[in-house]
């Protein structure tokens, strides 16, 4: 089934709230004749619930949830092909369950199982898994870490990975309780590596549909593809092979914020580095969030409005409209190091179909231009193919392991 | 005014979301003499706020907000009096803003401010505030480190601390940008000594005043004194000195999880270990969560239902019932450390009008006895004293800084 569309519940709760803003707007007066307005469950958040089986892998075209989890881990030196399947019948029947709020059997809080908040799980594998899986043949060339870029201070605590979960819901303590469960039933197959956890607003917070606001305070997220229409910049097709069918590819880059150096610039020194407004995210050539930017257009000193070196005309390139991916980032906010004010930035995720065709040339002419970069620094990067999903009776990597 | 009720937008959205859930389980049928339901607005959980000035500071008895920030800072060597009547005075500025969704006048993130969530700062000072303010005098004697308990392995990262921050909003953007300013803001007074971020379930993932769920599975926070009925447990008097009218002290213990010998035990020494179901919460000697536990109760063999080393009975000591408090703590999780599989546990952070009194004399009897000790390891300790709230006109702090 598609993930395109919202199921049921996560409709009902986001557009019940719309429906009943809207109605309180209004006034909200019932007519007796009216469709009673539907109401949002006290617990709508915690009970709304994601599809977990399909081609596809859910938490990719997913609705951003709150709160992510990014986990990698190492596999440990015994692990075959035999142990991956095992480990990845075992990670089916844990997401599967979790994700519908029907906690494991394994689970020893059960509990904390029963609130899905949207869980998604989504499992992505290095090249270790391909070599121990003996199927090096079918691992993507671009499966490597990315290219070294001068912009970046990669530390190797946030690099790498031999897999990773990306674990998200609208739940805390759901993440928390996900993401130990599976580590703990994957134990003897594998050790953590990196945890990165974060966040994005609340339910509730903002209304549905707002774009996010990254820690620097800019609308973040804005110009992403629409996978209805344009399924092919992320997803293999269907039809491809076994190993490839509904599979992607994950980047996870820890992009640190130097906000003291942000906040000591002035706010049109901000805006001309994005190259939109802070305060509506609207290009600096528009008036509303989501018109089109207009590269071309000068200002009476007939310089360009947005400017050579604005981290928007930079992360484009129009000539090469296949050089596009889905970024699905969360905030991190960590304790702040001795003599620091604070420690925060952004968990940049993004999927595509090709890491080497997509996403290197943007991050290439980023690296070469991009005011951004003065206030941003690359510290961790990983790159990982994400698998096809689970159909009815597979497990997790299935047509994958098995081609 | 009274911190005790909710305000009226808090009412109203967690109020309108059980009346729905009701009308749901009804069938939702509007009928048409009815009065309309109230619907909360699509953004009500960003746009809620809590009341700011009063003899009490806000965020003790504020019904408990999902996130967290507890942020223990150090006075710079030169700070006095004076310095310290600054810092006051600019913290009560940018925390009334921000508490109420106006940005502070300095905040260079003011749409990150534009979303209160209802936000409430709550400051408290160490021993270290007293000194440099020349009032060693006014310090309550309680105001110093706990006394050791052989429980105890206390990580100095942890521990004490000459200001306390304690961030509670229901977005976590929210909370990571108060956090940033108001530290910010008192660059020049004070440094980080350590922060610790924590979380309890979000808005409409579980219905209002559903008790929250620590990491190990139970319900935590049941029995909690009423303080409409029993304010003096927690508040000094508002007739008591300037000094002390509305304040209150703040314990803050971080309490590590061992939650892999945890998952060993069975559900049935869990739920003895506490004295209190895992499912319901409710006492082993009743049915429902807030059936109060029968202490005396015994089984068929003549052993007391609730056993001698259950952390309920040695939590509370009925012959003294004056050695209760407020708790009010948040669940934290980290990145494990390497070979771990997870990172656990509770802030747990109580409010009490005497540290000495109803503090300490239940910490030691659970020193002495409680089952519960197998598993958790206090890792931090740190003791404030928390003044009286900002009355109109007044900046945090005043009455006791006047004195
Ligand atoms: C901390 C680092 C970064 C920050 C704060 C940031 C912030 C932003 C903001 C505010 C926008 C405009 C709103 C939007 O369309 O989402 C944007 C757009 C974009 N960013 Fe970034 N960005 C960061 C890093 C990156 C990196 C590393 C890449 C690529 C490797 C990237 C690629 C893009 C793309 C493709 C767009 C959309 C451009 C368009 O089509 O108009 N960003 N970013
Ligand atoms: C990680 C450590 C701890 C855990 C997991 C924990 C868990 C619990 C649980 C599940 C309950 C029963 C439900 C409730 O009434 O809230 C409870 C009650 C209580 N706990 Fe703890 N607790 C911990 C540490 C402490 C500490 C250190 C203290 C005091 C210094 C304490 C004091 C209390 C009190 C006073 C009660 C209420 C007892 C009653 O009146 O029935 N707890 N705790």
């Amino acid at each position: 089934m598609s993930r395109e569309g919202l199921n049921r519940r996560s409709f009902l709760t986001g557009g019940a709230a719309a429906i009943g803003g809207a109605a309180l707007a209004l006034g909200g007066r019932a007519v007796w004749d009216e469709e009673p307005v539907p109401m949002p469950a006290p617990d709508a958040v915690g009970q709304a619930t994601e599809e977990f089986r399909g081609i596809r892998q859910a938490g990719v075209s997913t609705r951003p949830q709150a709160f992510a989890s990014f986990v990698a881990l190492d596999l440990r030196s015994d692990v075959d092909h035999d142990a991956l399947v095992r480990l990845m019948r075992i990670w089916t029947d844990d997401i599967e369950r979790l994700s519908q709020g029907r906690a494991p059997l394994a689970d020893t809080e059960p509990e904390l199982g029963a609130v899905p908040a949207r869980l998604t799980v989504t499992v992505g594998y290095g090249p270790a898994v391909f070599r121990a899986a003996g199927l090096e043949r079918l691992a993507p060339a671009w499966l490597r870490p990315l290219p070294a870029f001068t912009v970046d201070r990669l530390e190797d605590r946030w690099n790498d990975g031999d897999v990773v979960l990306q674990v998200c819901a609208d739940d805390e303590t759901t993440v928390a309780h996900a993401v130990r469960l599976l580590v703990k039933d994957a134990r003897t197959f594998v050790t953590v590596r990196w945890l990165q956890r974060g966040f994005r607003s609340t339910p509730g917070s903002t209304p549905p549909g707002t774009t996010m606001r990254n820690l620097m305070g800019q609308v973040d997220g804005t110009r992403n593809p629409d996978l209805g229409v344009e399924p092919e910049l992320v997803w293999q097709p269907d039809g491809a092979s076994d190993a490839l069918a509904g599979s992607t590819s994950l980047v996870v880059r820890r992009i640190a914020m130097n906000l003291d150096t942000w906040d000591e610039l002035d706010r049109d020194g901000r805006e001309k580095a994005v190259g939109r407004r802070l305060d509506t995210g609207a290009p600096l050539t528009g008036r509303k969030e989501h018109d089109v930017p207009d590269l071309d257009a000068v200002d009476a000193n007939g310089l360009t409005v947005i400017a050579p070196f604005a981290h928007v005309r930079r992360a484009r390139d129009d000539e090469h409209p296949e050089q596009r991916f889905l970024r699905r980032g969360y905030n991190y906010d960590e304790a702040p190091a001795p003599g620091e004010l604070s420690s925060s930035g952004l968990i940049f995720a993004t999927y595509q179909a090709d890491v080497d065709t997509q996403f290197v040339p943007i991050q290439r002419r980023l690296d070469e231009l991009d005011l951004l970069n003065e206030w941003t620094t690359p510290i961790g990067s990983a790159v990982f193919f994400v698998p096809g999903g689970a159909r009815a009776g597979e497990y997790l990597g299935q047509r994958l392991l098995e081609s």
